[in-house]
C-alpha cells in the first residue's frame, strides 16, 4: 500500500508531468522526421530507437498509474483516452501496416490530457455535443432518406456518385458543403435528368439550415452559460441583501407594534 | 363509441408507439436493401413483401386513427403529415414509377411525428420559418429581378446558364452558394462582357448580406426566447417577494399611524 | 391649394396604394414575358404596350406626388428612390441599349417602398450599415494593399488574373470568398511561386477574420436592440413601483418621527 | 529639453496628423501608379521621385518623433508598428528586390495607426485573439498530427498533395476551406485508397466545429462586453439608491426604537 502511495504522488508532480509532456513534444518532432525520406536515409535507426524509447517511456507511465490507482484509474474519461492511444502503438503491425504506423500519431494527442487549457478546450467541445444530439439524429434521417431516394433516382446513371447508399452518402455530404455542389454534380445530373434540382436544391437549403440551427443553439447555450456565471454572483448578492434589510425592518415594526400595545 | 374510445385509448398505449416505432426503423432498412442490385437479385421477392406488410400496418395504423378520432384527426399537422406520406405509396405508380418509388422512402419522416425529441426540433424549426418570411419575400424579389436583368444580358452569349428565367434563377442560386462563381461563371461570362462583374459582385454582396440577416434573425430569437425561459423564473418570485414585503411594511406603518391618532 | 390637398388625400388612400401594388406586379409579370423570345414573337407588341402603360402610370403617380408635396417629396429617402427608378425608365435608350433595357426591371424594387413589411426589412438592413462602415474602411484598405502586392509580384507572370490592380482586386474577392482559390488560382501560382502561400493564406486568415467580425457586430447590435426593447418595460416598471413604495414608507416615517417630536 | 517638447508638441497638433494622414493617401495612389507598366513608361521618374519623397517624410517624422521623446517612443506597439513600417523601405533592395519592392506598400498600413476609428477596430480584432489562443493552439494540433498522417497514408501516391509534411498542412488547409475537397483532392484520393474518406470526412467535421467554436467564443465575448457597458450604469444606480432608502428606513427606526425607550 505505502509504495502505491508512494507511486501516485510521484506521478502527481509537475516534475512528472512537464517530463511527460516533453517526451510527447520530442515523440511529435521524432514522428515529424519519420516522414521525411531524406532523414530516414541519414538516420533512420536512430529515428526508430527514440521513437519505441518514447512510447516505452509512455508505457511505463501508464502501467506505474495503473498499478498506483488500480481499477479507479478507468474511471476517468482521460485516463481510457491515453490507455487507449498508447495500446494502439502496441497492436502488432502485420497486417494494415502503413495505416497502424500512421495511427501512432495520435499518440500526440496525449498533450491534451495532459495540458489543462486543451483540455479544457476539448471539455468544451464534448459538452456541447449532448444537446446537438436530436439535430444530429435529423440530419442522420435526412441523410438517409435523401441517400435512398438519390440510389433510387441517380444511381443507374451516376454509378460514380449515386451507385449504393454509402456513395449517395458522400456525395451529398459534399453537397451540403457545397463543394462543386452545382458545376460538378448538379448540372451533369440535369442534362440527364432535367428535374433533379428539384430534388437537389431543397436538399442544399434544409441541410443548411439544419446546420445554422446547429450553430445557433451553439451561440444560445454558450452565451446562457456565460450569462449565469457572469451576473448572478451580483445579482444574487444584492437580492439577499435587500430581502434581508426588508426582513429586518419589518421584525423591527412588529417587534415595536407587539411593545407599543 | 365505446368501440371509438377502446381503440383510441390502445392507440395511444406506449406499446403502439414503440410497434409503430419498430416498422418504421424495419422499413427504412427494408427499403435500403431494395436499392442494392445484389439483395433484389437474392431476396427481391420477400423484400417487396416486407414492404408492403409495413405500408399495410401503416395503413391500417392511419385508419384505425382516423376511425377513433373522426374529423378530429385532421386537425393536427403531424396526422395530416402521416397521412399524406401514406398516401403517396398508395398512388398507382403507373407513369412515374421510379420517382413515386423513391417518394415511398420518405415514409421514414413519420419517425419524426412519433419521437417526440426530434419533433421538438422540427416544430423549433418550423416556429423560426414565420419570423423569416419578409426576408424571404425579400429574397424572391431579388431573385426573380436579378434573374429577369441576367436573361436579358448574358442570356443570348450564355444560354445554358441564363437563357430563360428559371435557367437564370438556378444559376444565381449557385452563385449566391459561391460555388464556382467565379472561374465556373463570372470569368467566362467577363470575357464576352467586360463589366459582368458589376452585375454579380453586388448580387453576392446583396444576397450574402440577406442570409448573414437571416442568421442573425435566428439567433436573436432564440436568444430571447432561451433569455424569457431561464431567467424570468427566479427574477419574478424575487420582485413579488420585495413588493409583498413592502406592501406589508406600509400597511403596518399606516395602521400604527391610524391607531397612533 | 385645396387641389394638391386633395391629390394628397387620394394618393394616400389604400386603394391608391393596393392599385400601385398591383400595377408593380403586373408590370414584373410583363417585363418577365418580355424575356421569353415565344412571347416576344406571338405578342411582342402588347407586351411592349403594356410596359409603357405601366411605366405612364408610375410617371402620373409620382408626377402626382411632387405637385401634392412640392418639394417636400424628396425629403424621404424611399421618395427619391421612387423618383430614381422610374427616371431611369425614361432616360432615352440610344447608346447603351441593352443594359438600359435591363435595369428598367429594377421598378419592381418599387414594390419595397409601397410594402411596410419589405420596407422595414431594408431599413433594418441599412440601419446595420454604418456600424459597420469602419470595419469596410479597414478591408477597402486590406483590399487595395493587397491588390497592389498581387500585382506587383505574380502580375508579370499571371497578366489574365493578377495583370493590373482592377484583376488582382476581382482575383482577390473571389479568394476572399473561398472560391476555387487553391486549386484555381494558388496552386498554379505557387508552381512559378512557391512561396506565394505566405501572401494568399494569411490574405484568407485576415479577410475571413474581418468578416466574422462584421458579422459579430450584427449580431450583438440586433441583440441590444431585441433586448432594450424587451427588458426595460417590465424591469422599469418594477424599479419605479419599488423607489415609489420606499418613498412613502420613509415619508410615513419622517412624518410620524416629526410628529412624535 | 525645451526643442523636445516644442517638437512634441509641433507633432501632436492636428495640423501635423492631418498633413501626415495626407502624405500616407498621397503615397498609396503613386504606389498603385507604380504598378502600371503605361503611368511608369510615361512619368517612371517623377513616381519614383514623389515616392522616395513620402519616404522621407515619413522618416524625418518618425526620427523627430523618437527625438522628442526618447526610448519611451517604443513603448507603444503602435509607434513599434509605424517604425517597422517603414524601416522596411529602407532595407538595401538588392536581392529579392521585386518582393521588397511590394511590401513598400505596407507603408499604407500607417493609416490604421493614424485614424483613431481605424485604430479602435484593429484593437478589438487583437484584443480578441488571446482568448481564442487555447483553440488556436489545439488546431495547430490537429493540423500537425493530420499533416503527419496524411503524409504517411497518401504522400507516396500523391507527392503534389501529400509528399511533405508542408505539403500536407497546406492541401488540408484547403480542405479545411471546403474548397475543391472532394472533387479536386478526396475523389481521386478515394481512386488509390478507397477508405480514405475515413480519414477526410472527419479531419472536416472536428475542424468545421473548431472553427465554429472560435465564432461563438467571439459572439460570446462581444455580448459579454456589450452587456457590461450598457446595462450596469443603470441598474448599479438603482441598485445604490434602494439600498440607501433601506438603509435610511432602518436607520430612522432603529433612532426611534432607541428613542422610544
Amino acid at each position: 500500500m505505502s509504495i502505491r502511495d508512494y507511486v501516485a504522488e510521484r506521478l502527481d508532480r509537475p516534475v512528472t508531468r512537464n517530463f511527460i509532456t516533453g517526451v510527447i513534444l520530442f515523440n511529435a518532432v521524432v514522428l515529424g522526421f519519420e516522414t521525411s525520406d531524406a532523414a530516414m536515409a541519414a538516420a533512420g535507426d536512430l529515428i526508430i530507437f527514440l521513437d519505441v524509447l518514447c512510447l516505452s517511456i509512455f508505457v511505463i507511465e501508464i502501467a506505474l498509474k495503473i498499478f498506483a490507482r488500480g481499477f479507479s484509474f478507468f474511471r476517468s474519461g482521460w485516463n481510457v483516452f491515453d490507455f487507449a492511444i498508447v495500446a494502439i502503438a502496441l497492436v502488432p503491425a502485420t497486417q494494415g501496416l502503413s495505416v497502424l504506423r500512421a495511427l501512432r500519431i495520435l499518440r500526440l494527442l496525449r498533450i491534451i490530457s495532459v495540458a489543462p487549457t486543451l483540455r479544457r478546450v476539448v471539455e468544451g467541445f464534448v459538452s456541447a455535443l449532448p444537446g446537438m444530439a436530436s439535430v444530429f439524429l435529423l440530419m442522420a434521417l435526412i441523410f438517409y432518406i435523401a441517400a435512398v431516394m438519390a440510389t433510387k433516382l441517380f444511381g443507374e446513371a451516376f454509378p460514380d456518385w449515386f451507385g449504393t447508399i454509402p456513395h449517395s452518402a458522400y456525395s451529398l455530404f459534399q453537397i451540403m458543403t457545397l463543394e462543386s455542389w452545382s458545376m460538378g454534380i448538379v448540372r451533369p445530373v440535369m442534362e440527364t435528368y432535367p428535374y433533379a434540382w428539384l430534388f437537389f436544391v431543397p436538399f442544399i437549403l434544409v441541410t443548411t439550415f439544419a446546420v445554422v440551427n446547429l450553430v445557433v443553439g451553439l451561440i444560445v447555450n454558450s452565451m446562457q452559460d456565460a450569462h449565469a456565471q457572469e451576473s448572478n454572483a451580483a445579482t444574487e448578492d444584492y437580492r439577499d441583501e435587500v430581502l434581508k434589510r426588508l426582513e429586518l425592518i419589518e421584525k423591527r415594526l412588529s417587534d415595536r407594534g407587539s411593545r407599543g400595545d
